[in-house]
């Protein structure tokens, strides 16, 4: 996505610490009471400029969603529209996903979104994909073995991929499209990029993945 | 696929005994027999009219090959192909797969081929798709724990349904394209469904998966 320097993000992610929490990993281990609440909590990484948790928070108001995203200059607008959206169900962290594990405590995490991430294309950057196995360790660290995974592309190569890496680690495919757009995608919401690449006519691939409980192995 | 009544099927077949092996079961156990040496065995469970196979014979001298078709006014078309092909590695059932554990010895396939299998997409007709647990169950009693399958189509709704029973089966997905002609196809030996759907642009879908041996699990 394009970026610009924003000088004035740091100033503007202060003003509004109310959504875009800072230093974060205060809270592990007790985001419920940041919420104010014991609902679940889902997780999106690489939340962008967060029209999906923004959607996502106005249709489920009895989900906690926290947005992870690495750039500020992407994050204030993600901030702006849940501003805007007026919901008090969403947090916002500007932090690395790498660090997960210093911001959540096993279990505290019911779901992972991962939308439209990064594809890195490149064999070599195979480690930076949010689907690698040590990204997937990072998720099951913070969910415990009775999480799951909803994941939704544009990106052929990476939902391929992605395909293997889950299996590879034994996780269990519980949904799977092909074709979102052209599926039954009751309450999908839309990300940016997905308004734009779906109206191209481009598939829309997107799968859910579990951990497999004991019994099921 | 169209399929007529042909009054002259079972003579056809009867005089193309070599090829099209009546009463199989016999040779369960000793289809090295049949083939005068011990190379792989692999099978293709619908073989239809025959283009995959017998190129696949072709392209592999060293592999053998068993197709299983159930109709047998599509079978002759198979049988004819293979026999102007001048295969030696090609063999024909006109079986049901249903009863492939009493054709075939535990261990004595390598690798179970489906191309463009019936999707049978209503709901209640689940039990009928190749790639249904009870099928599965099928493939790995004649192929033992280190078998493997080799999958495509052009029925999303199939490849779906499959996706998710592989991984509930808790096989492991090594290879998966969602666009097989705009991949990298190496070898890839089409059908007379997939020349014709390619053709029409629409995507073909493929995936290999095997059964994990038991330090991977």
């Amino acid at each position: 996505m394009r970026m610009r320097h924003k000088p004035w993000a740091n100033d503007f992610l202060a003003e509004n610490a109310d959504i875009a929490i800072s230093d974060p990993a205060q809270y592990k281990g007790r985001w419920n009471t940041v919420f104010g609440n014991d609902n679940p909590i889902h997780i999106e990484v690489g939340t962008g400029k967060g029209q999906f948790i923004s959607g996502m928070a106005k249709q489920n108001p009895d989900i906690n969603y926290i947005g992870i995203e690495l750039f500020k200059s992407v994050i204030v607008t993600a901030v702006q529209k849940v501003k805007d959206s007026g919901a008090h169900n969403v947090r916002l962290l500007n932090i690395d996903a790498e660090t997960l594990n210093d911001v959540f405590e096993r279990g505290e995490i019911k779901r992972v979104y991962l939308n439209f991430s990064d594809p890195w294309p490149k064999n070599r950057h195979e480690k930076r994909r949010l689907t690698f196995k040590t990204f997937l360790k990072k998720y099951e660290e913070v969910m415990g073995e009775t999480g799951e995974i909803h994941f939704k592309t544009d990106n052929r190569g990476l939902f391929e991929y992605s395909l293997k890496s889950f299996s590879e680690y034994g996780l269990l495919l519980t949904e799977v499209s092909l074709d979102l757009h052209n599926s039954d995608p009751k309450g999908n919401i839309m990300t940016e990029y997905e308004e734009k690449f779906s109206a191209l006519g481009q598939p829309i691939y997107r799968a859910e993945v579990e951990w497999r409980t004991k019994d099921r192995l």
